[in-house]
């Protein structure tokens, strides 16, 4: 079994509890988000030995959510405890035919004012084998971006299997900032995981002839890509997401 | 009756339900808190015509701010809908020997982040007899400390009662960077409120011979903070606060 | 932007939460509605200006409603305080094949006792464009029948738009009730807003040969249904609503 | 162990939870109250064999509060259902400083529209050793204190003890009213269970140079009420309640 | 209208509430199960005069159940209190792909221990006409299997319609187990139900070349069953329980 | 800073919300408790680097207890899944008068019927510098006793240092059975824990003249025991725990 590490935000979640919407809750239930931390909770769940690599403030608040990463046996022994709020989002459930509604608060958090060598890559991917990041993290500020970076060079380095989840994020950059950073970071990357739209917006890599949009799957699109993908970057796999939406 | 105007801060509260530490809940209660806001809310409670005066962000957790100041017939008209956050405080409900906890999570509210021009005094204080404002807003940013003076200004000019309540925080700014704000709001205020700490740390007068901790109270030296405060600003009356610690 | 004005009941909503039984729970979630009521709070989500009219009683649970009025933004000025109840309803919320179960508690509530001459219409309706009723209110009592026809004889006279939902409700009158009071407000009614069994229970026009009960929807039938309410009464337009039950 | 019956009326008491004001609340935890019901609950719960007589609407609501009797072991056959409504009251718990709030919302509920005849007591009272009423029930209305004074009749005729708490409610009758209806009733009650101040406003029987009001209790005034109260009605034995407020 | 007497466990139900998993929840809603009781409880809601027998351990948990099924209008004044626990079992209400969880802790639980000659089944039988048990009581533990064929003896002898669910549990004993205990029982069974597996699992009969998991119903191999059924057994009636998964 | 073990049971925490009697209640607010891992909670909580051993069940419930063990940053790993049940209780909060009622279903729970061998000590305790324990854990069961005594043993010989809180449990044993476990016990023990009422029931030390119930504290008493403790066993250290009720 391979001993995982992932680098990333970890988000409360602050939903209206039985569907209820804003403007009638006066209570929140209190959950977690983030890309990487919900990846390390479910490595965690089928006994994948999972570090969580982030930053929180050194508060009661960042206190509970280390309790929560450690209740799921997640290592959180790497976290180190900087800057002044974690980020968080308030979700309001859809019903019916009324949509849900995501409003974030998550600008400045602690991981996304790191600086380069406040984590001790070494000591960290000692005893791990693999490295996995998102297109999420190095959205967040250029501090974030560099941080990322010199994690994938030092995972690299130490011999890591590297996995990069594209995952685009229309609200956190445009396709032109998230190509300048992706781009250089996928020299450490073994294997990336994407869809379509992740491959055009961080990589500018795109199909021929495909609306992404039309909702209807091209087969001979995604070869095309994919192609194009092996072509122009040293991938040893490339993960395809779908989602289908019910 | 008079037509009062606060400006100020208005934090949602996010406090932990039936006095549950923060590392065992699952939940927040949602209030809403702020020293300009809480005294519009009474006001309003008391019938008084008040108006709130802050900047909120334009989606729809600033939508229910401005529902739950509606709510107590506060008058929410003038309320700027900008910048991209709503400050929040976490609060967990003390019990027997345990002493309640505050987390801020506040910086870069839209308030704080609001700019000379923003509001347009003339017409929000037509037809308003009273401002009031805190030394807690002059104290969020230097943005929130100009219009706060700006605002002070245009209401002493239209020839309203204007009243301050010092409330130095010692975890927003120090005695030194207090005074430098507080002193030149004073040209514009007819009703001064505090207790000795606020005189002190807002306003640099402090009582001959007077411990401010010593837990007992010394009627000649609230009686010589006061003449001296008469003596070096101009105020028309001085309302002095007590808070017993029960 | 239109300005509206609607007159009718706002009802204590008290509801089984997490759709538990009547015989199983120990709490009520609290809502409000009503049919005018929850016109006024969409046209007021909508950003239209709304003034809701009724009475509450003066107490503190009337006060409850006038903050919930208000925190929608809703003009709650012009509602009267008097009378000795508000008006509720128990809902136990269905689940799968278990129907949802519903007990009004609404008679003798301080809107279905008011006396003409309790609202001074003239005041009420200036700068407001349109006034919006249903056949709910004047099934209340005599008293509330009385009362709307005073308010649609006002509106119409200083000219505003007068719409009224037919809104037939078995449980309150019989057609023939409901059309001695019904048809002689259609005099000072421009638009009417019903379907099919409205039509017949409410003003006496029904439609040659169709069996409202069959869900089958008849085009011809409503043309027919129309036709004679444009022929019968003065109204400039008339809306349809259809439900579908999914 | 005697066999109880008490008449009275059961109503909802919905109070705001965790000590909330009716304004920010969104729930009502669910209970029920009145004097007879729990003088019915605590006698259930020592282990006496106990009836609960009073009339409940025929509907979803009456059913819960019917299993809330049964639940305690409270024999509810002779509960008769008609009427159209259960009387309820809000309840806003203090805190601190703050008081309790109370708004009742009983008027016309099943038990105060009951007829003379609508109970069959030869029936209700077989196996039954002790009947016992309060001066609420009488209180509710014309209709309630003539069903009282039959059912008092009744028990005496067949043999039962009988007992009467006075229990005097300013807000539903004045000393008159309740001494008119009071007074007779006292020729069927073996027990009279009352403070001073019920012996005043129910029996019209008060003590010399003794202010109800001062807070200090005179130990000869009640002595005196006492003589008085014996000398006056046929008691077999008098209860005095006090009450002292924490 | 019938009297209807259960025999069985009643055990305390901690759902999850809201859907949430095991792991997020700080709380359980409490509710009842076990088979037979769910019967008693629907033939009370449909006025059926009912009794509910069980053992249940006199402490303050034992007085709760006791009060629920009394809520409901069961006779429990059959219901011994002995033995140390109440049976329990923890449930996570499944959402989308996410199945229900159940973990069962109901060993030893007071029903279990019960001794023969524990219950008066003369006494308990009178006035009743129907005594009604299920599969899941004998196999909780060989002292509940000797009970119920000692009431399943003694009603038969009384007189009473005798009725058997099979309701085959195959986490509480083996086809071999069920068969030993259940064959002897059927002597006293007037009314048998079940569905195929009921059969084959607790009566050792089974249709010929029935796949009982193929999801598909063989009309011919119902009336094979059924009739193997009547010629081994004296049944009077049987019923067939089929339940659709949605 | 010392690497600490403690071993025993932890229990499922199901108490009423917000003081509802246990007939009231709807919901239990989910807590754990249990003498050792109340202290593994404490000493993690202040840093110290803290084992918790016991068994538990290999189901979801006692997955739960494991999350919430080690979000507390308490090693887990030593944890052993085997028998059936987590134990249990039931709290009802006390209010004003009411005192608390707490109802007990910990029999046959997995660490009552662990055996020797069960546990690797050695590899328990390597790294480990003090073993905590108290008289609760040898109190379940004779299994529970014999394995206490294996760690004390293997504790000792590893040279930890070894310290038991008596914590006398009259629910689970008497003096005598007590005794007969606790005294053999203490060969292995360096600090003892208790206070009169322990060690005269525990280990069979009484101060002269001294009544445990008076509510009066006397010091000598105190010394003569404490010296009568250190003449009779080894320890090294004691202490004396006193607890004051409010």
């Amino acid at each position: 079994m391979k001993n995982v590490a992932t680098l990333g935000e970890i988000l409360v979640r602050l939903a209206t509890p039985k569907k209820e919407r804003f403007v009638q809750s006066n209570n929140f239930d209190i959950d977690y988000g983030g890309g990487e931390y919900n990846v390390a909770v479910s490595l965690a769940q089928f006994g994948v030995p999972t570090k969580f690599i982030t930053a929180l403030p050194d508060n009661p608040i960042g206190d509970v959510a280390i309790n929560r990463i450690r209740g799921y046996g997640i290592d959180s022994s790497n976290i180190i405890r900087q800057g002044s709020r974690i980020g968080l989002y308030y979700l309001e459930h859809g019903a019916a035919m009324r949509p849900s509604k995501v409003v974030y608060d998550r600008a400045r958090s602690s991981i996304s004012e790191v600086e380069l060598g406040d984590f001790d890559w070494t000591k960290i991917f000692k005893g791990t084998d693999w490295f996995h990041f998102t297109g999420i993290t190095p959205a967040l500020s250029k501090k974030a971006a560099d941080v990322t970076l010199e994690a994938a060079k030092a995972a690299k380095g130490l011999g890591l299997t590297v996995s990069a989840d594209m995952n685009y994020r229309k609200n956190l950059w445009s396709p032109e900032e998230a190509q300048k950073v992706m781009k250089p970071l996928m020299d450490y990357v073994d294997i990336a995981i994407g869809n379509e739209e992740d491959a055009e917006k961080c990589l500018g890599v795109s199909a021929e002839n495909q609306d992404v949009t039309s909702g209807e799957l091209n087969p001979d699109a995604y070869k095309d890509v994919m192609s194009k993908l092996f072509s122009e970057f040293q991938f040893k796999k490339i993960g395809i997401t779908l989602r289908e939406s019910l």
